[in-house]
C-alpha cells in the first residue's frame, strides 16, 4: 500500500524506536523530565522563542494559543479552509468561547488587506478582534506557502491593532525546506507558534509549542486543565529529538516527491491541478472534469494500493512523507493517471 | 430632528404610558404577572405557537434559542450580515460555546442550496451542524424580505439533517405587513421564532421568544440564568399589548414610508440604490461614487436635524417608524438630495 | 392576603407609576437615555463609586461581576448559603467558567479567617482564587447583617492575594437601616457592589451596579452580550429614582416589622427562632419541633391568608416590605402562633 | 532517593520498555492502531464495560465524562477532597460550565445519605444535578476505599433521579487489590470509569475510560476537541498491555508496603495516623503535633533521601508503588521516625 492519504500516517523508524526504548525520563509535570525538557529547549531554539511545551498533539496547541491569548466572546480571524475552523470539532468556541471570523480565500493564504477589512471596529455591540491565525503550511489548500512578506505584514496589523498573531506551523518545517527562509524567520515576532512532530518528522505522538515564557506558564496551565498533561512524557520526547536530529532532510525530499507527481499526472484526462499546486508536500487536484465523486475516485486509487484522500465532493488530496519513496511516487503517479484515464473513458 | 437611524428610537405614545401605568401586575418568576402572562399568550397565538416567554431584549431572545437547541461545540448557520453574527457581542460562542458558519449572499438571503452545502458532514473533527436561523426582515442588508418559499425549504432542509430551525423575527411583523402571508405562515414548522416590541412596535422595552410547550421550559431556565428574568414586568407587557392593539398597522405605512423615501432619494447624484431595496422599512443605499465615507456624509445629514445610519465604510441605513410622519420622509428626502448635490459638486 | 413570601413581590405604588409614566426616555444603549443615566449617577454617588450601570435584575449584576472579574477557570469564594451559589442556577459556572468555594457557616456570615483559609495557594492543577462575595444582608440565612470589620478585613485579605471583592447588595439598604452605617462605608474599597430596586425599594425591574469607571464599561460589554440592554429603559429607572427618593426611610420600618414579628412569636410552641434572628428585615425560623416540614407549616398559613415561605425542610422564612404594615404583622403573627400551637397540640 | 511522593513517579521497566518498543501501531484517530484497540478491549472487559478510549490523562477522564454526561448549568457532587474538586485546575466549570457541590468528608467518603441531601430538587433557579463521583481510591484522603454497598447505594440514588454515576478509578485496582472485589463488581451499573495506567502500573503515559458505546462515541467526540487524539498511540498502549500482564499483582505488594510503613511509624513523637489509615497504597499522617509544617518535614526527609509529599499545612502524604521495594519500606520508616523524634526533642 502507497499512502498518501496524509503524513500523519508515518511509523516509526528502527532508530526512532531504539530511541524511544533508551529515554531518560522523569515526571513532566514536575518539569522534571528530562527529554521533555530537552526537547522543548531545542524547539523554542529552532524557533527563536523564548520557552516551549510538549502538548500531545497539535489541535491542543491551536486550542491552548486561543484560550491563552483571548477572552470569551472575542473573535480570531483564520482562513476559511483552515484547520482551526473546520477540523478541531469548534473546540475554539466550545472551550475558547470564542467567534471565528473566516476568511474565503482561493489559496488558503488570505491578504493583510482582507485581514485588515476583516478587524472589527471596537464596539459594544461586536466581538472584540483578539487574534489572527496563519497556517504554514495549509493544510486543505494544497500545502501553499505563505510569503514571509505577507506574513510579517498580518504580523504587525494585528500588533497594531492590539491582536497577537499566531502561527499553525504543523508544517512549518515543509515550508522552510520549500523556501531559503528559516523558522525563525518564520516565526520572528509572532506571539505563538508550533511544530508538529507527528506528521513529516516521522513521531508517534507530540507537538511543541513555542512563545514568550510568561506565555508558556499560561500555556502549561491550560494543558493541564484540559489534560494534556503526562507523566514520563520523555518518552515521545525522545522521538522528537531523534526526528529532529535524522527527519528533517527528508521534508525536501517529501516537497519534491510532491512535486514529481504534479509532474506525473498533470494533463491526465479529466483532472483538474493549479499551476502553482505542490509548492510544499501536498498535492491537491479535482475530478469534477471526470464526473464522478472524489471519493470515487480516492476509492477506485484505493482498489489499487494507492491511498489518497477526499477533501471535498470533487477535490483529492495527496500527501507525501518518509514512509513513501520516490518508487512509491511514481507508482502512485501510475494508478491516478490510469484510474483518470478509465474513469475518462466509461465518461465518454 | 427626524430620526432615522434605528426603529429602536422610538418613543412610548401617551397611550402606550397610560396602558402602562395603569398595568395590573404580580411576579413575573412564579408565573404571576398577568399582563405579562397575556402578552406571551398574544404573541404565542399570532406566531401559531404553544408558549411564549417575554425577554429584555431581542438579543436575548436569539441568545436563549440557541443556548437551549445546541451544545458546545455544535454549528449555526447563518447570514454574515446576521446580527447574530455581527451585533450580538458574539454571545454564542461566547454563552453558547457554538461555531458560526457565515454565509456570504448579497441581500441577506442565502439559498437553500447554500445551506445544504454549508451543512457539515457527520465526523469527531468536525463541529456538529445544529440550527439555522433566518432572520426576517434583514436587520443589516435593507430590510429584504425572505420568500416564504426559501424559508420552508430551509426549514425542511434543516429537520431532514436532525438540525433545528429558527427565525430572527425582530422585525417579522415589517415582513407580514409587506406582504400577504401571515406572520403564523411565516413562523409554521420552525422551532423558535421572536418578535421585537422595541422597534417599530414602539415600546421601550422587551420582545417575546415562541416555541414549543417544552422549549418555553428550558428557554426560562436560560432567561433566568442570564439574568434576564424580572419581577412585575407586566408594566412592560402592558405596552406590548397595547402596541399590537394599536401600532400594528403603522408598519404599512413605515413600509410605505421607505418606499417613498427611496422614490425621492433615486436619481441623486452619488447615490446608489439597488433595484431591490426598500422592501419593509429600511433603505440601505452606498455613497462610495461622492468619494465620501458613509460617516462623512450621515454626519453632514445630521447637521440639517435628518439622522441616519452608516453601517459600513460607504453604506447607509435610514429605518422608518411611529416617530417619523409622512411629511418628516419629504423632509428627509430633500435634505439627503441637497447632501448628495453638495458633495457631488465638491467633488468635481 | 398579607403577603411576607419576599420583599420582591411588592407591587409599584400610585406615586411610582406616575413617575414611570411621566419618564423623559432615549436609547440608553447609546446612553442617550437620560432617566436611566441620572438613576447610574445617583447610585453610583450613594454607593461611593465612579460609575454605574441599570440592569433587568441582581442576579445580572451578579453574573456581570463575576464574569468581568475573572477568567475560566478561575475559582469564586462565597457563602454556602449564597445566592450566587444556589439561586442564580449556577450561571456563574455556566457562562463564566468559575468554580466556587462555598463557606459552610451558621449564619451566612464566613469569619475573614476562614476566608483566607479558602484561598488556593498558585498552582497549575489549582483553580485560582480570583473575587470574594459577601452578601449584605444574607438573603437566605435570615437577613444577617456583616460586621464592617469583617467585611473591612476581608476585602483587604482578598486585595493582598490579588483578588477582587464584590458586595451583592442586593439588601444593603436594609444593611444600612439596621446600624449607623452608610452604603458608602460599607461599598469603600470594594470592587464592585450593587443595590436591587426591586425588592424593599418596591420597583418593578431592575438593579444597579456600581465600580469603577474602567469596570463599568466591561460590565456593559456583558450586559449588551447576555441581552441585558435595553432601550427606553427610563420607564423602568424612573421608579428607582421615586423609590430613592421615597422609599428608603420604609427600609427602617420593615426592619422594625421583622423585629416585631420576631418578638410576638418568639415562645410559641415548637419554633425555633434564634437568639439573633431578625437583624434586618428577615425572620427565619424553624418547625422542626412541630414533627412537620416547613411546607406543610407554610401551607396551613397560606389557608389563613398569610404567605410566608419554605426555604429547607423546617426552615421558614417571613420577609417584611413596604406593602405589609404593622397591622398586618400582628395579623400574620396571630395566623403564625395559631398554627404552631395547633400543630403542637395534634403531635401531642 | 526512595521516592514516595506519588505513585505516577515510576517509571517505566526494561520489560515494558521493550514491548512499547516493538509495538505494532497504526493511527488511533481512524480506528486502525491495533495496540490501542486492544488495550481498550482489554480493559472495557475488565471493567465489564460496552468499551473503552485510550486518554493521555486521567484528568482527561474525568473530564470528558463530565462534559459528556451534563450540559452547562448542571451540578455534580463530589467529596471536597477529591481530585475532580482540587487539583484538575477547575476545568468541569472551565470547560463544562458545571457547578460542584463538594461534600465536607472525614476520610473522603461520603455516605449515600449525604449524597441524597446534596441533590438539588427542580427548579428555574437552581443548577440541576446530573452526575456524582466516586473517587475509588481516594487521592487526597488517605487511599480510603469505598465500601461496595455504598457505591450501589449512591449509584442507585443517581439513577433512581436521572442522574448519572461516575468513577474515578485512579487506582481503583488498588481497591481490588485491597479487597475481594472485582473490578467488574465495582463498575457494575455505573455510567463511566476509568483506571489510570501512569500510577501503580507503572506506565509512562495514559489512562482508559470505559462505559457504554454511545458513551464512547460522545467522549472520542471531547477527546478530540481538546486535544487528545494522538497518532501511533500504540506505542503507549504497548505499555498499557505490559503492564496489565505484569504489574497487576504488584498492587498487593503495595498496599502490603504501605500498612507495613504505618506500623513501623505507628507510635513515632509527635505523628498522627487514623487507626484505618493505609487501606491501601497511600499512608496519610499528621505532624502537627510536631509544632512543624508539613512542608518542613518532608524537606527534612528529603534530606535523608527519603521524598514524601506535604498535602495540607500539617498532613503529609506518602504512596508505595514498584519502584519502592519492602528494604526501601524499611529506610524510609526508619527515616521517618529520626525526624519525627528528632523535631519533638527540639520542641522539648
Amino acid at each position: 500500500m502507497i499512502d498518501l492519504y496524509s503524513d500523519t500516517q508515518t511509523r516509526p523508524t528502527p532508530g526512532m524506536r531504539e530511541a524511544m526504548a533508551r529515554a531518560e525520563v522523569g515526571d513532566e509535570q514536575s518539569d522534571s523530565d528530562p527529554t521533555t525538557l530537552a526537547l522543548c529547549e531545542r524547539v523554542a531554539d529552532l524557533l527563536g522563542m523564548e520557552a516551549g511545551v510538549f502538548m500531545p498533539s497539535g489541535t491542543m496547541c491551536n486550542l491552548v494559543s486561543i484560550l491563552v491569548q483571548t477572552r470569551p466572546g472575542d473573535e480570531i480571524v483564520v482562513d476559511d479552509q483552515s484547520h482551526i475552523y473546520n477540523t478541531e470539532a469548534a473546540g475554539s468556541a466550545a472551550i475558547g468561547g470564542v467567534s471565528v471570523k473566516a476568511l474565503s480565500t482561493p489559496a488558503g493564504l488570505f491578504t493583510p488587506e482582507a485581514f485588515e477589512a476583516a478587524i472589527r471596529p471596537p464596539a459594544r455591540t461586536a466581538p472584540r478582534s483578539a487574534l489572527v491565525s496563519v497556517e504554514q503550511t495549509t493544510s486543505f489548500s494544497g500545502g501553499s506557502v505563505w510569503p514571509l512578506t505577507d506574513m510579517r505584514r498580518i504580523r504587525d496589523l494585528a500588533h497594531h491593532k492590539g491582536m497577537k498573531a499566531h502561527i499553525d506551523g504543523a508544517r512549518l518545517l515543509n515550508a522552510v525546506a520549500a523556501t531559503d527562509i528559516s523558522a525563525r524567520d518564520y516565526a520572528k515576532g509572532f506571539d505563538s507558534v508550533w511544530i508538529d512532530l507527528s506528521k513529516g518528522l516521522g513521531c508517534p505522538v507530540g507537538a511543541v509549542l513555542c512563545g514568550a515564557s510568561h506565555f508558556i506558564v499560561e500555556a502549561w496551565r491550560w494543558k493541564y486543565r484540559l489534560g494534556g498533561a503526562m507523566r514520563q512524557s520523555g518518552i515521545l520526547a525522545a522521538a522528537g529529538l531523534y526526528a529532529l536530529d535524522h527527519h528533517v532532510d527528508q521534508l525536501e525530499l517529501d516537497n519534491a516527491n510532491a512535486g514529481e507527481l504534479k509532474a506525473r499526472i498533470t494533463g491526465a484526462p479529466g483532472l483538474a491541478i493549479e499551476p502553482d499546486a505542490a509548492q510544499s508536500n501536498i498535492l491537491c487536484f479535482s475530478v469534477e472534469a471526470l464526473g464522478i465523486t472524489a471519493t470515487a475516485f480516492a476509492e477506485a486509487c484505493l482498489a489499487e494500493d494507492v491511498r489518497i484522500r477526499a477533501i471535498g465532493a470533487h477535490q483529492i488530496r495527496a500527501t507525501t512523507h518518509l514512509d513513501v519513496d520516490r518508487a512509491g511516487i511514481l507508482q502512485a503517479a501510475d494508478v491516478i493517471r490510469a484510474q483518470a484515464a478509465r474513469f475518462h473513458e466509461v465518461r465518454r
